[in-house]
């Protein structure tokens, strides 16, 4: 696409808003949340999700500050082309990897018109794979050499094959159909596959075999290494294993695969979990009309991010707010705490989005930045936080900025009312005392006791963790991260910084080859490899 | 205890590592891993782990100096106060908890002369209880109402009476008992325990409840919430619950509980996994001896502690590079990323225990710190890391300091031969290729391709994940936090930060009762509770 965008440090936003963060809101002063309705008019409310902002250290001149940023760097109309189909995986002039980017085109199959048709098409025929597989699956005529159901899949996959869909299993654990279980394999390290081995009857158990490029070393390594249980146990891996991979990558070889469902290069790993990526897994285990549910809650969320208002579109209020705490009021960190234990591992998902797609240090036009990009993103669930780390929150020398994440409403409906507040109301209560806590703090003669405040956080709220919830949480937080890396300039779609240690990894290891050479010599390996450089 | 020791920022140390700060050394530079035979010299070689650490940014000047930096403070003195009951809890002319700390005596129990007798002498008789128990329950003693020996055990808590059982029990999953198994619940999100109750047959289940002060919401509503399950199920809760609390805290009440387990005011939770807060559910798992070693494992650590020689003394070489990096270098986290899966869970109980215990603005003396404390710590297993949040590692603009963790054997015997090579050398070659490629980087004429280096980091290496090294693993950690916190001059033993959020939220909850009011009418709720402050 043409570069129409300006850098960000030369608008006039940009040095509007470094005055203004010399003296940011000040969240302790008497009445500083209350003031002018400011609670009520700080949220952010959509179909699905509602962000509540005004405990953040900002005011209306800093918001429309951030709204001209948005406007001057044409964050909106760059989403708007990437989800049309624009080349924006590149970099100007070097080489790169020169791909689209439309992760948004595998839910953009609700409509007839989708913004981009080809890459809908292609998503929307993956998907009829999938149903007629788990109709297929449901009927029986997919069974085992017993003729009996598949109850059990193991996933195996890394990094951006693993996490996403790994977090939204959990996620929705509790919608899974009955007698239907999954297990996931990601780590090289043998006691991995080998501790979920000791879990599961083989018989029963289909194996799906995830990796973009089909030569993800860890993923074919675990794979050989259930392929080799499943011979053993007198299983034909053909009739147990599938696959979801790159169309003509080494992977792409139905002979070897009970059924293959693709992905395509336009679709970036930590980008995937609404692809077959995901797909696969979560419909044998949710079935075929929850992950419909999924994909349209992630739509919903695509839609709504072409809304040019800073103040009514989520995902580009989240991505400026933290610029402002990241930027311009110098905090290294974010912390997402969701206060949903099914979310538990979500933060993990995130930080890999996230982290992988913004920690650049070179431009789109292939130039060193010159200011930060992105932060380093950490969390656990609330309450249990609280019992943890909150303490560095609320007193410490860092300053974290948090983006916390509620529900009104519990996902089983088992609950206990103690002292006649029910769990739930509980864990609510703490999430909202928290964001007012680490905002206005607390005066106290004993220094010890006593609370800075000025902690900047937001709190992202829906009724329920459903299956169409989740995907709104994952496509706005997609969309945040694609809206910071288009502010930054900086491409967020490849990882060229994995490059190097993948490179000494395989010299390493063919000079381990054969020699039974364990890391009792790792000095000698290092300093002969290392002169290889 | 008396007050001997000096601010660091007044010794002479301090100002001659400031200087030498301004020029750290260059691993960028040619041989710069090599020279002076640096890779075999920079490693603290002790009987469970070695350290190397010729990846951080030091020489000898400055290994020099941050031994003298620890001798002018009196860290291995402090520590050695510590072991031998010194009220280390304390702030000097402030009302504060004023306890001694004694977490170490749980496993200086193996020579008839411990340090401090009284305490643990203590902690054998637990020792003995726990015994007992274990040999009822093997010998069918203890056993449910229909006489069927217990397979099943649920452990509710959560903060210090959680994240380290779980993260040991998670490390230590392959060692595990026949017909032995272990649920967690913590979170008061009631879907966390609901969960757990759809996968456990009550009949055969102990409910081993702990809290040290008898008095954590989260835990009381789950005990409730399991209880009001067993009762149900037509089982008597008293058959099937177990008590780990405090000496005459609310839960110390023999008669609803099957067995009681002590623990003491001298132990906090976050340094709590060595007593009966871990004990007992390690004990049902592992069995009585494994937990012997376990505990033998820190006891080694300890004593070795008080080497006063900064290069053989593995904690403090780790809390003072932790220095160097966090206070002179200037990161504002720390990364720790071990290459084994089983250790999934330790950097999450890490994350509590140092930063609970380091995230402070107050020195013992009561006065605001003038320096950062505690750094954000966070981290993931690798490989899978590699697939996600390296990127930022190798070329963000976030410095991050990396402590790796890996081991020269897998727990299971199970590997798989790929090209001449295994999975666990697999693993082993990919932790000494980050490491070696996070310090040297790499020079490309693509800058999209170029790795800057410089980035510290170190690896502890053992031989295999045991009982043994788990439980040295953990005191290694808890010594080197309390060294950070010694230097700093901060109290690293109470958690008064938590309070304002858990004061609040009890506010709201006051509001929320009987009103079945949701977080719809959350503003409202805020503002009528925040005009409380």
């Amino acid at each position: 696409m043409e570069r129409t965008w300006k850098d960000w440090q030369d608008t006039g936003a940009y040095r509007r808003l470094q005055e203004l963060a010399k003296r940011p809101y000040d969240l302790t002063a008497p009445d500083a949340l209350s003031k002018g309705g400011r609670l009520a008019e700080y949220i952010c409310r959509t179909d699905i999700f509602s962000l509540h902002y005004a405990t953040q250290r900002v005011d209306d001149q800093v918001l429309d500050g951030l709204q001209e940023l948005a406007d001057e760097c044409g964050l909106v109309r760059q989403f708007a082309e990437m989800r049309r189909g624009a080349v924006m995986n590149r970099i100007a002039g070097l080489e790169s990897e020169n791909r689209q980017v439309l992760h948004t085109a595998c839910r953009d199959i609700f409509s007839d018109e989708p913004v981009e048709p080809v890459a809908s098409g292609q998503a929307k025929r993956e998907i009829e794979k999938l149903e007629t597989f788990l109709q297929e699956l449901e009927k029986g005529k997919l069974c085992n050499e017993q003729g009996e159901a598949f109850t059990t899949m193991i996933h195996i996959g890394i990094g951006g094959s693993d996490l996403g869909p790994r977090s939204i299993f959990e996620a929705l654990a509790s919608f899974g159909q009955q007698e239907r279980e999954v297990y996931f394999v990601s780590n090289v390290d043998p006691d991995a596959a080998a501790a979920v081995l000791g879990q599961v009857d083989l018989r029963r158990t289909l194996v799906n075999v995830v990796s973009k490029s089909g030569a993800t070393l860890e993923t074919l390594a675990n794979e050989r290494f259930i392929r080799r249980a499943l011979i053993e146990a007198d299983l034909d891996p053909s009739r147990h294993c599938l696959a979801v991979t790159g169309e003509g990558s080494p992977m792409d070889n139905p002979g070897k695969y009970l059924r293959s469902f693709h992905m395509y290069d336009y679709v970036g790993g930590r980008y995937s979990a609404t692809s077959m990526v995901g797909g696969v897994m979560l419909g044998f285990y949710l079935g075929f009309e929850p992950v419909m549910d999924f994909l349209r809650g992630a739509s919903l969320i695509d839609s709504g991010a072409e809304n040019p208002l800073l103040r009514e579109n989520i995902p580009l209020l989240l991505a400026m707010l933290g610029v402002w705490n990241h930027n311009f009021l110098g905090s290294a960190t974010l912390a997402v705490l969701p206060y949903s234990q099914a979310l538990h591992r979500f933060p993990a998902h995130l930080q890999q989005c996230d982290m992988e797609s913004n920690g650049k240090s070179v431009t789109r036009a292939g130039r060193a930045v010159s200011t930060k990009t992105g932060p380093v993103l950490w969390g656990e669930p609330g309450t249990n936080g609280q019992h943890a780390f909150y303490q560095l929150l609320h007193q410490g020398t860092e300053i974290v900025p948090i983006e916390f994440i509620g529900f009104r409403r519990s996902q089983y409906t088992l609950d206990i009312e103690i002292e006649g507040t029910s769990s739930q109301q509980k864990l609510l209560a703490n999430l909202l005392a928290q964001s007012v806590a680490l905002a206005i703090g607390q005066k106290n003669d004993n220094p010890n006791r006593d609370f800075p405040g000025n902690r900047p956080n937001s709190i992202l709220l829906a009724d329920r963790l459903t299956p169409a919830t989740m995907g709104a949480l994952l496509a706005l937080y997609e969309a945040k991260i694609v809206f910071q890396g288009f502010l930054w300039d900086i491409n967020s779609f490849d990882q060229e910084g994995v490059q190097l240690g993948k490179a000494l990894a395989g010299r390493f290891l063919r000079h381990m080859k054969g020699k039974k050479e364990q890391a009792d010599t790792l000095e000698t390996s290092i300093l002969q490899e290392a002169r290889l450089l």
